[in-house]
């Protein structure tokens, strides 16, 4: 155990973390725990004082953090960010690593490894999956894509930050990836706050109504396992068997949301959207088929 | 063990359920287990030939059926389908306790609740947050509303079904509860089904994808608890300390996923109602609140 832990702190490499927001300083933190030397920048230089505090060193030009490390991990808003800030220090780009953890569409991630490529640096995508408290905790796990072997290279620094799964080489991956997850979390966390809006209007507080929803998206995932062995092969089969909770009995109750957030005077697109999806599988002819029935009009809208 | 299910047996009283959808054959089948002699009616009779099969009794009519227990169990795709149904026996629910455990609105609840009084019945509305595999299971919970009396009067032949959750006397309630509840159910679903529409039209098999959605959804709920010590707390006071995940940083990644879905040619009613959220709480000038603020939106849309 000792032995390791000095084994890893002599073999931990410089890094350098460009962005400090809640998911920047997170990651940052993990590193200097883990100990490695971390060099930061932020446009706004006042956010790294925390970390600078916990011994980061922070860099007084974006070229100089750039230098620092030959791993450059960026924590952006998004990849036009990436562009902002690096294209004063594209002449030191070359033979370094930059992972980019931001958050964007494949399509802009593919743009980015290019654009990295035309400067010499190699170039990986990941999405992170984790709340910025939840970095550096058993939780977290981060979807990479790119080059397997520049992941095998910085595996000792970036595996700390949350478990890696490296999805392929193309860098468009990792964000389709996290989008799709991201897609099913703000879905979520929209319908959280559209039922303690409902219940707060029945005069339930908030402290009262989140814990019982939050029980609810705690058994999601069970519910759907003990419905199915493996949870979408009959979709992908294109099959879906009606007899448990079928298109039309989801269909009625989504109406019931419309019905009641309607009368609660409440914002009604995201209930509306959700109802849509059940009405076009019941035009289709297909009430009696399982609720899953819906992915149809997700894949081929009208 | 042996006494004690002895004790149940001789206690056991009986039950009456009427509808036999998915939802009504489970419920039948776990008051059968318990001991219960069940009568069961059904709009299309053959529905009824399984539960048959494992002991219950079906009757000839629908008279014969609410004669034939105190307590009648209702099961149904919504409350008109009560009203079809009873019509034709309101002479014979004096004395007897309607359990109505169909999704509809609270109004429409507080309205079966005066008809039921009407006809000297008790009546108790009910949400069943279980799918039907799950009824009779210790996960399985319902949350009632009514008379407390009428409820403890019947809670051994309701309890086994899922342990029961009493809000209160206002026959709204249950419905209400269930309506929040499968509002966060219903949107999170129709989530699951876009990203895996999402993953598919990127090459994954649904096999592969929503297996890690699901994950996904397993961590919410440990997410949000691990965000704030009583969630909701801040939300009651109205407050949105924007240090971890802002509107902005949300209402980014909610941006990406409409680009993502709408170059993928899904359906964009879903991602759209998520964005509107985070745009409206921009658009009043809170995009550096945490993304909770979207409440504010929801509740009082423009
Ligand atoms: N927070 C989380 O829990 C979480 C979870 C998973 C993934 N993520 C992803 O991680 C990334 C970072 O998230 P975050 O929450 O830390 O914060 P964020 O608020 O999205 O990112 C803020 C960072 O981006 C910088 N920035 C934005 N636009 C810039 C520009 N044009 N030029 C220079 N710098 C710019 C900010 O600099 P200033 O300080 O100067 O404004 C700040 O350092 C996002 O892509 C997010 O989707 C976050
Ligand atoms: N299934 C679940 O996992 C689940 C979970 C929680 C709550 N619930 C709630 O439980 C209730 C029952 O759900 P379910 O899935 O069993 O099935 P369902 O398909 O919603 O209900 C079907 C039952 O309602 C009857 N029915 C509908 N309209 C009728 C009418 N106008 N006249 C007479 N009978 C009528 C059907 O009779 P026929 O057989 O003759 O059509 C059948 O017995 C629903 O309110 C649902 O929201 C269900």
């Amino acid at each position: 155990m000792n032995e390791r832990q000095n084994h890893n702190t002599t073999q931990a490499g410089a890094v350098t973390v460009v962005g400090l927001g809640p998911m920047g300083q997170a990651m940052t933190r993990t590193l200097l725990t883990g100990g490695h030397p971390v060099t930061v920048w932020n446009r706004t230089a006042a956010r790294a004082d925390g970390v600078v505090a916990d011994g980061a060193t922070l860099a007084a030009t974006l070229r100089e953090a750039v230098e620092a490390s030959d791993l450059v991990i960026l924590s952006l808003t998004d990849y036009q960010a990436m562009y902002d800030i690096l294209d004063s220090a594209t002449g030191s780009l070359a033979g370094r690593t930059l992972v980019n953890l931001s958050s964007d569409t494949p399509d802009r991630s593919r743009e980015a490894a290019t654009w990295a490529a035309g400067h010499d640096a190699a170039f990986l995508t990941g999405g992170v999956m984790a709340p910025a408290p939840m970095v550096g905790t058993e939780a977290a796990y981060i979807y990479y894509s790119g080059p397997e072997e520049v992941m095998t290279r910085h595996l000792a620094a970036l595996t700390p930050l949350g478990t890696p799964k490296h999805l392929g080489e193309d860098p468009g991956l990792a964000q389709m990836m996290y989008q799709a997850h991201l897609a099913v979390f703000l879905t979520t966390l929209s319908g959280l706050m559209h039922a303690t809006a409902m219940l707060g209007k029945a005069g339930m507080k908030a402290q009262e109504a989140l814990p019982e929803l939050l029980a609810l998206t705690d058994s999601i995932g069970d519910m759907l396992r003990a419905g199915e062995a493996t949870p979408g092969a009959a979709l992908d089969a294109g099959e879906h068997p009606g007899d448990l909770s079928t298109v039309t009995m989801m269909g009625a109750t989504s109406d019931h949301i419309v019905e009641t957030s309607t009368s609660l005077g409440l914002d009604l697109a995201l209930p509306l959207a959700v109802q849509a999806h059940y009405r076009r599988a019941i035009e289709d002819g297909n009430g009696s088929d399982n609720w899953t029935r819906i992915i149809d009009g997700i894949r081929a809208p009208r």
